[in-house]
């Protein structure tokens, strides 16, 4: 493994505080520095929907998440390589993360067929049939040239036991031979603890995946329809056992709540498509919850989407316009709502991370949830 | 007329330098000069689609053109003067130009029933019966609160000579109309000539319109289909005939083709929908012609789409990546070349700009057009 494993302080992840369970720190890659806990906004085929890299970058974005699967059917991994690698191909200088395809293969449904080597798949888009596995997933991963690489696994609704059980069991297979199939050192690979809600099975999954020393680790498999208090659970028995030194990702998790409660509990890293999802679907998040922009109240309404935001949105442009732009079916308003959208997720991480450094976690992340405390901005 | 003219030197046009025919120009707006030549980037519904404001300005764009008939049915003039005008509405401080609404509603074809007192048509978004007249026309563009404003017009097809002539005259009496109904000083009517193909209508047209003494005059009814000899000797015949110390506009012209000869014959203005739509249906301008991205020799073409422009997308991204844009159907495509399809015509009219200062603007438009000469930029 020494030759595979990533080179010694290339991938260094220290604690600068504590504040109860949060954690402030900093994750070096490659590609720069990140500060967590850190929001990563997914650029699901190699594009964060309707933005440019210079409009995330004004932001304050500091990782993008890519999807192997969706770039290994179209444009091909071989393709995004022959162009330089992800970043370049995108013009993304900075950290990315890229999934192992995993998590889309496995919401195939009926188009895929799962065995202990392997899922033979159909293509969403043409129906060919393709064969993925934890060899191959690394081998696209590398192909892309993320800095942050996730090892293969299978992802199953969360309240099966016995299914939750084997395909625990398959994930850490496939993790022990991703890491044997790793061969890039400028590239971190993180494992992934699996077992639904069931906490004896995360307990198991969180041993066995800490018995690889990686340089990050993350939890799939929440935040697909379990309760709240589940979750909590889960990211409490997983991060009560995986090693305090080392990052900690939570993946497809993307509201407000969500990120306060996770990081809360010790975890520095999430995803989600949400912020640019609910943006095409007209819906902005704010402190105070979501706002339908497409609703009639906001015809005449001068407000921005949030007083208290200070994104290149909010600035400048009303809920009234906003509403126009979606009733008259344009684009901006999409590019417009995904950049506030966006900005608040990234300035809560921003927010609760320099309140972990001044030992105030609790009372900057109650003033977002309760935001009619008005309580100062970080 | 006195009370309803434009305050004198508002709208102030200098002759900064000519080269044959070719002007080099200063407009005065109250939102700031305008440099001619220039190029007017559509934002019919108060957006140039898919871009920001932002990205327009640093494209470098001076002048926007927006919509009265798209604006009056959504979302209302009434509704944007409440919300401050359209330049706070759209975020656009620099100078807006409305059109009158004419061309939209004469587009309508069966849906439109024309008298010399108005027109009555039904709403291409709902069917609802509206009735445009030369008053309210102006009325809506003095509540969106635009720079530059047209007289409402009559556009027939180029050919037909007799509803030409009908059509004209028409036009002629609703410019007087219009030049009745203006009431606010802060913004300059421009008149629009009108006759078809037909020369001595044209001259006619001319004639009439600039016996109002108007801060600009604009030619209506080209590019609609007509021979290209045709246009440029309309042009010629227009440009004769209007006060030479007046900026003149030639409505609907977007190539590089016809802004090199519609500037060499005197023009200063243009407007049109084309690098947008164009676009967004994958095709990018550049001083060798147009290309279609969609294309499959594309795939793993690490060149940008125009080595000689420095347009954001030119400097960051590849054909190969553009192509995957469109061929995944990301919005990110026609924000990507829109960009770039704007900086072109606009860096056009900078160039040739630069080059009627220089005398040289033979050698700079003929580079345009013979790209393969290697000149170099100014």
């Amino acid at each position: 493994m020494t030759q595979t494993a990533s080179q010694p302080g290339m991938f260094e992840f220290q604690i600068k505080a504590i504040d109860n369970g949060a954690r402030a720190g900093l994750f070096r890659t490659p590609h720069g520095p990140i500060e967590t806990p850190v929001f990563m906004p997914v650029g699901t085929q190699a594009t964060v929907k309707s933005l440019t890299p210079a409009q995330l970058e004004d932001i304050g974005v500091q990782v993008l998440l890519s999807n192997t699967y969706h770039l290994y059917l179209r444009p091909g991994a071989d393709v995004v390589q022959s162009l330089g690698g992800l970043h370049h191909f995108m013009n993304w200088e900075k950290p990315i993360l890229t999934d192992s395809g995993g998590y889309q293969v496995f919401s195939l449904g009926a188009l895929r067929r799962i065995s202990n080597d392997s899922v033979i798949f159909k293509s969403h888009i043409d129906g060919s049939l393709h064969e993925l596995k934890p060899e191959f997933a690394i081998r696209i991963q590398e192909s892309l040239g993320a800095d942050i690489i996730m090892a293969f696994d299978e992802c199953p609704a969360p309240d099966e036991r016995e299914y939750n059980e084997t395909a625990m069991n398959r994930t850490h297979q496939w993790l022990r031979r991703c890491v044997q199939a790793k061969t890039r050192s400028d590239q971190a690979l993180f494992g992934i603890v699996q077992g639904g809600i069931f906490q004896d099975l995360r307990a198991k999954s969180a041993e066995f995946v800490s018995s690889f020393d990686l340089p990050g680790y993350a939890i799939g498999g929440l935040s697909v329809g379990e309760s709240k208090s589940k979750m909590h659970s889960t990211i409490e028995t997983v991060n009560q056992i995986l090693p305090a030194e080392k990052p900690r990702y939570l993946m497809g998790v993307g509201t407000v709540p969500d990120l306060i409660e996770g990081i809360k509990r010790g975890v520095d890293m999430f995803d989600c498509v949400l912020p640019t999802r609910l943006a095409r679907h007209h819906a902005a998040l704010t402190r105070a919850g979501r706002i339908n922009l497409s609703n009639a109240a906001h015809t005449l309404s001068s407000a921005p989407i949030d007083e208290t935001c200070s994104c290149y949105t909010c600035r400048n442009f009303s809920r009234a316009y906003l509403r126009h732009l979606i009733i008259a079916k344009e684009m901006l308003s999409a590019t417009l709502i995904s950049i506030h959208n966006i900005t608040t997720l990234v300035q809560l991480t921003k927010e609760l991370r320099q309140s972990i450094m001044n030992h105030t976690f609790e009372a900057t992340s109650k003033a977002w949830l309760q935001p009619n405390s008005h309580v100062q901005k970080g």
